[in-house]
């Protein structure tokens, strides 16, 4: 039995649910690329995107998914043998880590149970460690997404810096932009890695790298090869409103109108809002009896919430039931979570209504699939949401 | 402090949320209304919207409001005089009298507390009393709007059928028509109201009458002055596919997608789903420790559901902090009942997930506003949403 | 064969093309037309659609067609029995009559030959030889849809003036609001008719009134029965953002962009450009050697053009056979008119290129059926084109 | 003076006017992309998209431009050092023959005139020339965007079959597919690049490369360094109806209703429109009395044409002046032939008389720049239309 009507709950940690009047802005006729319109829109709106990321240097954009931009953040800085430090936060961090070994990089992965972000300290002895220099990179993901862990970037840079080490900072944002507090700048990041379809609230299509000073000049001596992904055509092109390649229009219009949403709420108050739901979907969590995948108070993810099933449930089977009988989309647990977690996406164009409902959705779904649950969870979530 | 971000919840009994594929439907450009392809689907739409009606017999469609669509119903059939049996069942129906009466109708207006529908004994008793054949009409709303009361059309017909009385029946079926089961055929109604905005998932814009071969005989002699409201020449332009006005073209587009969907989920599924959400909504009120406003239980409303809230509370503040808190709009308390109820919209594109949402941002608001409310109640509605 | 892809010509004088961001604008979620967002939205609305009528007065907006809004007009300020002056400028001037006689008023219909406008020393004409002041308005359509012809209004204020006559001028401008010059102010007028298809730019749906002092007072007179169509609840209802019944929400969207591209362009360049395009028109027409229907060289129409096919030719057999070849509509002819005239609507949305693809298309349909052209047509259009 | 109302005119050889249809498809909300519903479409649209390319093999879709998807030929066919026999055709040959450069590859250009196709007997030469069997890929640009010029893939396939040549063949369909007739599996080329803003009717956004078996075990032994432009992981995760990153969604969603729409067309159909307007367009340059850059009758681009301006004249003004006063972006002339040619786009969702307002408004260009033309140009081109 099925009650398919209504909207669809998109509630896996993106792609997130589009504004209608993202939508809209997206559905404009596509315009002459190398005209003076488009030009004007290019110029405003590769200013105007520097905020999100908490950046006054450039941010180059690629018709790309945030994979492609996990690329380019690796060949526009390294060459080939390069030494790079990595962190097993989880499923996505370790793809990156398959990335860069594909491309000829030596990563030094460092071992992770998959509910904790990266250590500072481990960084700070790593890089000290490091007399020769080896060490080109650190790459951290900053919000794990397939495990709802924020690691910490301010505490990881003070880790590099009290190493005085020079290696350059590539810090993964696919889905923390936009939704946690991030400051490209005075983090002293070397290139944020994001994509579109995250707290971007755009659908996927764009990815993203910002880029200091220092990434710049290292592009210059990067042996990687790299040709759709180079920084350099792209800025050149971007000084004048244009790009090397037809850019994709429409989901620029789509940025256009997503940046001026977080310009009018404000992104302190964007990053309150989903802290709190994420505070509040924890409520329901521990309310239902249930764990917490992040082990480290410090490192809770405002974008995602991923949620432990007990023991001889499968978390799969939870999330089909919760698809077919209350029409929402949950994340599924990914690599060696798979069948253990799911993931409730809670960032985006989304607001208390809309969480109470995901949250009484999952409530519902785990006592129809057996796993039993105080009912109390969406009540300890309500409270959270009253109150603050 | 605001929360407005994400989708609005619009939990007015109407207009409803109108699905994306509506509006994108009605995104298509304007086509001449004189032309082949206006005609062919015109013809179609005329014949696809008798089902949802429950009728085989013409619907005239109107560029108005319901309101609109109830002068049509009047105009048509009656002639300055006439007596007319009406039931003050609420708001929408006294506003019915007042347009009958402006017309020059005398309105034999039964007495009621806005608690319950017409009572079909009252029916027969009149209609048996009226002798000399003095009623021309007996109207009816089917659900009242403002109340959450859905009067028994069946037995109606049936009170009238021994009162052996000739009377036309009119039934505005604003509120219900697409979410509550109804009948035009089978109960032997002579005009139907409805309008676009209501369970037909449109914006406002379209009023409708359904209209039986007895109606169209007395449109033959009746004698109210009337001419954008004339069923006659519409019905015959409608013959091939055009009307004689330019018709609302891009509504008629959404509705023949609002029609698509109705049908792929079956009348007899929609018409349950509503009647699932709303014995939900009475569990969580009940359950919350207040009373639903109607009084019988075999009248409730499918589409609606109207809370008393306890003396010394205003329901119009309760409303306006869940507006301001948690960007929903809920109904207002009509006419004799303004600031005693607020009315909960559970029609249309709607689902398990939202409604969970609606309630517990109803449970929240009355919280906040110092109505003390049994918390279980969202639970209560849970459990009925997981149970059947 | 048929080569239907890309856009459709519609050149009918109305609907006409709707502008995508209009179309846009309205495929916004519908809003609580009761609310506070709703209300600002309204209160702005009524304001900023006083200057396409070029009033200060009140303008009311009824979900209708223009017929509805003709019908507003005479229920408003006439009782049963008035005698109005009207002109048989054409076959809408001929329907407008038509209603104002099914309403029960009497019409002094003054016969024309459909290639003139109303004459302003009739006018003046018969209002002085009414000594008993009998007449109590005066009808006339601004531009006639059916001819391509514009009547002089301001001169026929004059007229009234110099007769002295009190009686009312109420104007239809259903096909030149938004395309032709018009003051509803300065020239007096009392009521003025329109609708959202043709110069606004938006789909059908929407009837306007603007109204007078003047006709406000005449209202509380007017014995004519209204209910639908009756201004002062509207009126009432509008002061603070709202209507008496559920107004068409997503076309006020599609009028408040449309007023806003309307603002942009600047009222005298709309005007201008569809003069400048009705006498690119009218060159071509005459350069391929056909008659303009229109006879008055003061009364051109800037919104369509009436093109009279040469004896032995079937105008709609051209049309059909454009529609079928080009994917071109063009309006039919219209009441006596059938068969004889095609007419081209260059009005609202649209620009030289449309224009001179739509005057291509005309001198190609006319070449394939059979009616002797001159191609240079299309190249007498071009050079107006270019040179002004 | 500007008079830009009405729809733009957008006749650059790509990004093609997006037709409405397909922005409304792709307006519809993000699903989640590891869920039932989109392997279900992604599964269908993998299989349909294949008629297009003329191919039973499969087409690898990645989100990114044209440009990604001539790396991604490359790269999964090719080793460093590896030697490719290429033609400079235009500017986009020289542009892919950089790329190819830049990745390592060694290039034997055949220089051009950009007025003529690849030679398919210079291909035989080389060819045969090549008894090392040294050349491991022969790459031509279908349709040369920068000059008109098609180049004829049939006859080159041939003769790298008279020659005997094991060598791959890599074609560059971008401003072809969808447009002109193409027979990826007939002509047997082993990868076809294209792109979806041109033929396809899309925005900007996604690459594809159709892919023979030859070329399929050609990417198990290539050594170019690859990774988001890999075919493997694709093809392994597409068995299944997923990617293996997140795929561009909405645009998806456009090119299941841009491939509806040419299946409806036909294929045959659509290919002779396009030829028959590039016959019309040809029409108009030779009746101006101007010169068209394509050389060879053999090789005229059904897509676009080059159009070059008399010596004196600089056909940027002439372009900057259209837009400025008709609202019409052409194509500008690149590479070497900047300020010497134009470039009219006539591809995509295009009809007869866009192309009659399009050749209008180039014809008073023109006249407006100060270039001398004979006005009937444009008759010739209508004259064409009309006869065929």
């Amino acid at each position: 039995m099925t009650h398919a009507t209504g909207r669809h709950f998109l509630q896996i940690p993106g792609p997130t649910n589009v504004p209608d009047q993202v939508l809209r802005a997206m559905a404009a006729p596509v315009i002459d690329h190398r005209g003076p319109e488009f030009a004007r829109m290019a110029l405003e709106l590769l200013q105007d995107v520097r905020a999100v990321f908490g950046t006054a240097e450039p941010v180059v954009i690629f018709p790309s998914s945030g994979t492609g931009a996990w690329e380019a953040a690796l060949v526009n800085t390294l060459s080939p043998g390069d030494r790079v430090l990595a962190f097993e936060t989880g499923h996505f961090a370790t793809l990156w880590r398959d990335i860069a070994t594909g491309l000829g990089l030596e990563v030094d992965f460092v071992p992770g149970d998959w509910r904790h972000g990266a250590d500072p300290d481990t960084v700070r002895e790593r890089l000290a460690a490091d007399g020769a220099r080896a060490i080109k990179a650190v790459c951290v993901v900053h919000n794990e997404t397939s495990t709802g862990v924020t690691s910490r970037i301010a505490e990881i840079r003070r880790a590099m810096d009290e190493a005085g080490h020079p290696a350059l900072l590539l810090v993964d944002t696919i889905s923390s932009l936009g939704s946690i507090d991030y400051r490209h700048d005075e983090w002293g990041v070397d290139v944020t890695v994001a994509g579109s379809q995250k707290g971007l609230m755009l659908p996927p299509g764009l990815g993203f790298n910002a880029v200091s000073a220092k990434a710049l000049r290292a592009a210059e001596t990067a042996a990687l090869p790299r040709s759709y992904f180079d920084w350099r055509p792209v800025l050149a092109a971007n000084k004048a409103g244009f790009f090397p390649y037809t850019p994709a229009t429409n989901l620029l219009y789509g940025l256009r109108e997503a940046l001026r949403m977080l310009r009018e709420e404000g992104l302190p108050k964007v990053y309150a809002r989903h802290a709190r739901h994420a505070a509040a979907t924890r409520a329901a969590v521990r309310g239902w009896g249930l764990e917490v995948l992040c082990a480290d108070e410090r490192e809770h993810s405002g974008s995602l919430t991923a949620v432990l099933v007990p023991e001889g449930h499968d978390a799969d089977k939870v999330r089909a039931l919760i698809l077919d009988r209350f029409d929402m989309s949950l994340g599924t647990g990914l690599g060696r979570l798979a069948g253990r977690v799911f993931r409730i996406g809670h960032l985006g164009h989304f607001n208390d209504l809309t969480l109470a409902g995901t949250l009484a959705g999952v409530q519902m779904g785990l006592a129809l699939a057996g796993v039993r649950v105080d009912p109390n969870g969406i009540n300890a979530a309500l409270d959270h949401l009253q109150s603050c």
